[in-house]
């Protein structure tokens, strides 16, 4: 499609503008029946109204609601747009083939009955599939509700939604159609504006990611949501939400996070399971907002829709009732944000306005008798003084009329604005009998999220704050690592060719960390007891002796670690008792020889790590050490590859940052040194594909300016 | 009064039933100017209607609202149960002695300008403290909104609340006025009975405590919230709750728990800021439903007011939507619940009523199509299966009237009742346009929560649940330590006289641990090498040798810790080198000498103490003990006295719990002994209040059957 308007740009954009911009719609399977899907979407495309030419095909049917119908596609007598297909899953991908002989380039399947039906559907939605590559038709399901584009030069409703949402600036995406119907139910109960809307169903070609382009694109769409099952592609979302997220935000629920969820989710459409940490890696280095629940996905919709990003996670609770105040004052802790007390100026600015029973400090409280005109010039004070980032304002019902608070309210937001506070959004809370959402508002009065209870609205404003603050970071660096890991990957590749799949062996993974510029304790490793002396000897001072076996992985239960070793007699002696229980415990292959090392010095033990995802990849893992943190578990998880930003957060998002702060007189450690050795295992294990498992356990986090040792490695190909 | 009613027994809830359950009711400061609270307070008494005669108080009046009017409460005619006090501040001690001579047992005091505003307004409370001290009337309030009892035979609305709840089994006292109008229209709103209500205000007599009791006495009465800001007597309400609980579910959302939020407080209603450690303690130990938002308050109550308790956590999940189901499962297993697959029983049921592509497993996907008919026969058969102890059911918008899917699944959930199920609570999540609490429902139908989203549904079913485990659980018991702690009295009270205030000594500390009972490592105190020496070859085997100071309180910080220790010429040079350095750093009394102990076997290291809380007592503490573990704050806190049940849950409940179980090869601590220890401590600091901090750190678990040995302690007296 080159005569696209100019902001609908990329490739994706393009390609989907057929579907989402139709100029013209075929219904195929158009039916008379009153409650066939057939029938209603074709009324629910005739009644929007679509703004185009509509066409329907039903081989036996002249005429339906007034709508000539066609014996097939085939036969359509102008070129059409888009194809909204609802017959038996048999027959579509015939219909889809007319399509393609017609010149159709684009399809919607709303039949169900394929992979998510057993294998006889599994093999028809793979027949439609080799359909579209062959022919770049693009089409969204099968199995879905359908889309939706209220753009009133569009009026698109393609679907057999019984409800439609009200026209506003939120996309939504859904990977299930019950989900779907919720949303739109939603959207209309709560009053929440929809630009765009497509329930992708089994998504055999259109995903999320694509949709994500189109949205991104879409100068009406501000918010994209999005309902997921499953990731088709984890590293492409991560890309495109990425960059998405840096002009418009992208508000994510992922369902099947629990086993039972996950196991429906499969039953459902055929999702993978994905890992509740490696989605919660994407979505936060993807500067996706990440909800937990389906209220709350509508909950940040408003705000990020109807108000401007915070500058800062300040903010001021204006009430008339102090119990309320306090819980929004909870909550807002609770989500992050802050609720400083106000300032001399503000406080001698309201005396002039509320009673003196008032309460002046933050949460202010104008109590019951608050008028409108009082809460009109406290909310343009507030808004326009330089005190809060952000304001929630609440109204208990005590008499007045909601809808006069709300408009007293909208004119202090325009007085606060004009006053320069253009950039503090303002969300409501109107504890009343009415849903606010039903209740008119004045024409061109100022609109913003009303919540039924404080806790809501300080969660949602907490979200908000949360993406305003990611996207005021500049944007993560990824390191080129350039030749770096060649040696590396010449080493593994030999390896694997020589010997399989399998561990390295002590040595080689020492040579490999060596090559890559790893920091490592000197030393080395002795395959006999007089080599092992010598070593020892060599580096002077008390030593460490350890076990190099590539077929015990936990040496220390076999004994296989000894600490703090000095003199030729302990060291002959913990050789010999270190082989002699390698071999006993898993035979004469098991001992490859000892490695001796010098005792590192104060340091905090630390671990670090890759584990493959089946469908993210390379999982990256950093925490604290020890015994004890194996059982806290206090590790975190990031996707490959990491930004410098990535890695920075990683170190500080363990509990036991702070004891690599320097805690107690032990010095601070190397924090930079920690995120180069973050960064550098990332760029390995994206230069080395064929590592399958790494392992640096210990890590030793030295002193600032002494950098951070490897004590321990271990890593397996595949 | 001694003619109450049989059901309502106990001093409290007597001395209440005049307030909450008068046969005659007065308004003083009744006001004929709309709008005027006075004006307000009678209208509603009178509208309501109340069931007994109403009498009015206003000397510049003849008649308001066909109402007589008298100068004053010693004026009245008749004797009268309740009088509503409006008239302003300065006036209401005045007013209240009139009641007092007038015979009035009760009175609730709307009118503000007492404690909340200032020190004229604090000491006119104390003037209505003296005299309900003397007099023993009932006072509800000053400062609050009312009460109200929708019991058909009595009708008081003694508020001036703007909206009525509907009438049914939920009890609510709220400690803010505002939320008190909040709960009252979300009550209206979200169609939820109340039996009572009371806005307590400044509490200056009648408390959430007098509440708990008068309601867990009313038959009317089966669920009781409770909305607090402070307690004023936290150790009544451990007792009353934890009593309460028994019989009815009490939930309780606690306002202020953030820094912004308790300075609210304080101004707002003089409330102690209660520290969140303790009030979770509170709760915890209570079996009260502690709930974080206003929703989840009201959630919680619909689920435990309408349906009946869960006999464990397994929950099916019906739907007609595959997304929903997914999110219901994600939410219910967040909530602690468990989404178990069906049974082959089941299934094979279910698929005589449902069509093929249905989802059989749980959630179980009745898909789009599902009709009224199939929503009745799936709930029975699943709710009298004996696969789920509870039931989520779904609708979303498809088409079906939403009236027709509740009756059906009324009708369901009667048939599995009738089929023996009738301790399995059902709830349903209904995503639809309507408000369903304004969908009336036929005579008869049986009723369940409602709720919008499925996320909210299965949180609240999680309270309950929760609930429902914590009532199955035999009550704790409580050790009578009866003369076991003499002689530490005796003890601290001596020291306590003879240098005030203060820590107790190394050697004190010693006898009096040993003399309660606790295990001790051997060994003793040194005061010069020799003496070391001697203790040190007693002991034999390897020692740790530790400064002993009662002005030097972190020894390690000073290297007053040496471990391990073998040897007479070690232990000597250790003796010097610890007592020039407590020397040293803090002058010639900081070293008492040296304690000598034999090393501590194979163990976890463990610290446990006791803090005093200002409003709630003794707070005890456990958790793992090390310099790592101070930083991961790896602990859990009680309120004393602990029951065996408290000393279970806490050495249950840290995260380090699996190390004492036992871990990689280290053999399971002796928790039993663990939990003596800390049913010992509570005893100790409930028999020595002088006690007024304590710490055993570190204390050695010990393998099973070893004991715990506290390895050092200090103890402070004030």
């Amino acid at each position: 499609m080159n005569d696209g308007p100019k902001s609908i740009r990329g490739a994706t954009a393009c390609s989907l503008r057929p579907l989402l911009m139709p100029r013209s719609v075929v219904v195929v399977g158009a039916s008379r029946k009153p409650g066939a899907i057939g029938h209603r979407v074709l009324n629910n495309l005739l009644g929007y109204p679509f703004q185009g030419p509509v066409f329907a095909v039903n081989p036996r049917a002249e005429c339906i609601e007034g709508t000539t119908c066609y014996t097939s596609v085939r036969e359509l007598p102008d070129a059409v747009d888009l194809a909204i297909i609802a017959t038996p899953a048999a027959t579509v991908p015939g219909v889809l083939e007319d399509c393609v002989a017609r010149g159709v380039p684009a399809a919607v399947v709303i039949s169900a009955g394929f992979s998510e039906a057993g294998p006889d559907g599994v093999a028809l939605q793979q027949q439609i599939k080799a359909l579209i590559t062959r022919s770049g038709i693009r089409v969204v399901g099968p199995n879905c509700l359908g889309i939706i584009n209220t753009d009133p030069a569009v009026r698109l409703n393609a679907s057999f939604s019984q409800v439609l949402p009200p026209v506003g600036n939120i996309a939504l995406s859904s990977q299930s159609g019950g989900v779907a119907v919720a949303a739109l139910t939603a959207a209309r109960r709560f009053g929440l504006g929809l630009s765009g809307f497509a329930s992708v169903g089994n998504k055999v070609d259109v995903s999320g990611n694509d949709l994500l382009e189109f949205w991104e694109q879409d100068p009406r769409t501000a918010v994209i949501l999005l309902y997921l099952e499953s990731f088709g592609n984890p590293r492409r979302f991560s890309k495109i939400a990425r960059r998405v997220g840096r002009t418009k935000p992208v508000i994510a629920l992922k369902g099947g996070r629990s086993q039972a969820g996950s196991r429906a989710a499969q039953s459902h459409t055929a999702a993978l399971a994905a890992r509740g940490v490696a989605v919660d890696a994407l979505f936060r280095q993807s500067g996706v907002v990440r909800v937990e629940t389906l209220e709350e996905l509508f909950d940040a919709a408003a705000v990020l829709s109807l108000q401007p990003l915070a500058p800062g996670p300040r903010v001021g609770i204006v009430t008339n009732a102090g119990g309320p105040g306090i819980l929004a004052a909870d909550a807002c802790e609770a989500a992050g944000l802050v609720v400083p007390p106000t300032s001399h100026a503000l406080r001698t600015a309201l005396t002039g306005i509320l009673p003196a029973a008032a309460g002046f400090n933050n949460p202010i409280d104008m109590i019951a008798s608050a008028t409108p005109e009082q809460y009109e010039k406290v909310i343009a004070l507030t808004l326009a003084s330089s005190d809060f980032d952000a304001l929630i304002v609440e109204y208990i019902a005590v008499g007045q009329k909601p809808a006069d608070i709300r408009a007293a309210i909208a004119r202090g937001v325009g007085s606060g604005r004009r006053a320069g506070a253009k950039d503090r959004p303002v969300v409501a809370c109107f504890m009343v009998e009415e849903s606010m959402a039903e209740v008119p508002a004045a024409p061109g009065e100022e609109s913003f999220p009303m919540f039924e209870f404080p806790e809501a609205a300080a969660r949602a404003l907490g979200r908000a704050v949360q993406y305003a603050d990611w996207r005021r970071q500049p944007a993560g660096v990824y390191v080129d690592s350039g030749n770096r890991f060649n040696a590396a990957r010449t080493l593994c590749e030999a390896a694997l060719r020589d010997r399989g799949p399998g561990w390295l062996s002590a040595t080689e993974t020492r040579q490999l960390l060596a090559s890559a510029g790893f920091q490592l304790p000197g030393g080395g490793t002795a395959t006999s007891a007089d080599e092992a002396v010598a070593l020892a000897r060599q580096i002077g001072g008390p030593v460490a002796i350890k076990l190099a076996s590539r077929v015990i992985l936990h040496k220390s239960d076999v004994g296989g670690v000894r600490l703090g070793l000095l003199g030729d007699a302990a060291i002959r002696s913990a050789f010999d008792e270190i082989r002699e229980a390698a071999i006993r415990v898993a035979g004469a292959d098991a001992f490859d020889g000892v490695v001796v090392q010098p005792m590192v010095g104060s340091s905090v033990e630390i671990v670090a790590g890759m584990t493959h995802d089946p469908s993210f990849g390379p999982l990256i893992m950093f925490g604290l050490g020890g015994i004890h943190v194996e059982v806290l578990a206090d590790v975190c998880f990031r996707i490959a590859p990491l930004s410098d930003h990535d890695a920075a957060e990683m170190v500080r998002s363990i509990r036991g940052y702070r004891l690599l702060e320097g805690y107690r007189g032990h010095p601070r450690c190397d924090v930079a040194a920690l995120e180069r050795m973050l960064l550098d295992l990332s760029g390995l294990v994206e230069a080395v594909p064929v590592i399958a498992e790494l392992d640096f356990n210990p890590v030793m986090a030295l002193a600032e300016g002494s950098g951070t040792v490897i004590v321990d490695a271990r890593i397996r190909l595949a």
